[in-house]
């Protein structure tokens, strides 16, 4: 039994991405990939990966299949971020777009599709998008800053093992501030999220820094709770 | 131009509701509101407050209003959940469902409609509900169970001012075990996020318990980062 208001709403998948990437200064800043529309509506206009959802595929898939096949990114996980749905966001019938995200490294990133119409832009600097995908990916922005779990996006950044000096940059480039170098060491060590691997960055001058691992273990709801637990003596 | 998958696809908007009431034994527990399906499918089946989404209505206005045209109630605000879309998750076309969810206060759950074709449940032991709604509700219950800002969902259960014991009480139930008060109150006051109001709880026996309110200025991004912060002094 289809509803006549079925037929003037329609179902699209989205997805942003964020991965940590030089600025014209050297500096690490958060990058997004961008595809170009070459259909209307807001053809020529630059726009999130994306596309229609087929009645038989699954939201993530179809998130995946999408992204894959506009910018060649194959990202581990895909994450469900938020379901924009306006009346007016697009000219036209309605469209409801699900929107996932995920964070990849930035080896991962530089193997994406070139392309006239495939464009890596800073996130924070971006053009005019069609719809209201600027809308979009600053809320990801957001919610990216209020993550809870800062070492899980630095893992997702910067893979298994870093060092302090990797971790330091990927946040400094998510809360968009420099931070000093020795209270950050102090917190992150304080912060019983890291784990010392034993190894060094190989390949780096003669003092190569210590590489760290993300310690899972340590995130659970309690450890994100700390009031609910005995504080540690200090 | 409709693309033909369109038509095989609908969107609906469901609505949970979370709300502290006390069990047969007298202790709080968390009780959402189902709602009888009179329709097929699943007709008899209890299931999530929702309807289908009109094609120029928001999401958020078409969840409340369903949510109200069902049980009465009217939340303040609703938060979207997720976005639940399992090619099988309902018989006969792929319907995906835009959840939106609240957490209410237990006078508001008392003013919330009675009769046949509403009840509330404690919302840990549910029975079989309508498609895949047990798995929705377990799911908004998991997040509920991983929120940062604790005191946050307290203050959506009892509102502006509650006692210690009151707000014990609130984690009792969402952490589904109990706390020493001794260590709670301590605990508690050390988070920095409550304010004594300077009032005591009216009505109360000889020695009335005092008024705390939730201080929502110590709410911030920052504040969930507490390794980005000097550490208090303790």
């Amino acid at each position: 039994m289809p509803q006549p208001s079925d037929l003037l709403t329609r179902l699209a998948v989205s997805t942003v991405i964020f991965a940590l990437r030089p600025d014209h200064s050297g500096r690490s800043v958060l990058w997004t990939p961008l595809v170009r529309r070459t259909r209307e509506p807001q053809r020529g206009y630059w726009a999130l990966p994306g596309g229609w959802l087929p009645p038989n595929e699954e939201l993530e898939v179809a998130a995946a299949r999408t992204l894959r096949a506009t910018t060649g990114l194959a990202p581990k996980y895909l994450e469900q971020l938020y379901t924009f749905g306006q009346v007016d966001r697009s000219p036209g019938a309605r469209v409801v777009s699900v929107v996932y995200w995920a964070l990849v490294q930035s080896d991962e990133a530089a193997r994406a599709s070139a392309g006239p119409n495939v464009r890596w832009v800073p996130a924070d600097t971006l053009p005019a998008l069609a719809f209201d995908h600027n809308r979009i990916i600053e809320y990801a922005l957001w919610r990216l800053r209020n993550k809870v779990e800062y070492a899980e996006i630095a893992h997702a950044f910067l893979g298994e093992t870093f060092t302090l000096a990797e971790l330091r940059e990927v946040y400094e480039a998510v809360l968009q501030r420099s931070l000093d170098p020795a209270n950050f060491r102090r917190q992150m060590i304080a912060s019983g999220r890291l784990r010392e691997t034993g190894e060094r960055l190989a390949g780096a001058p003669h003092r190569p820094p210590r590489l760290y691992r993300y310690d899972t273990s340590a995130v659970t709801a309690e450890s994100r709770e700390p009031f609910m637990r005995e504080r540690p003596a200090s």
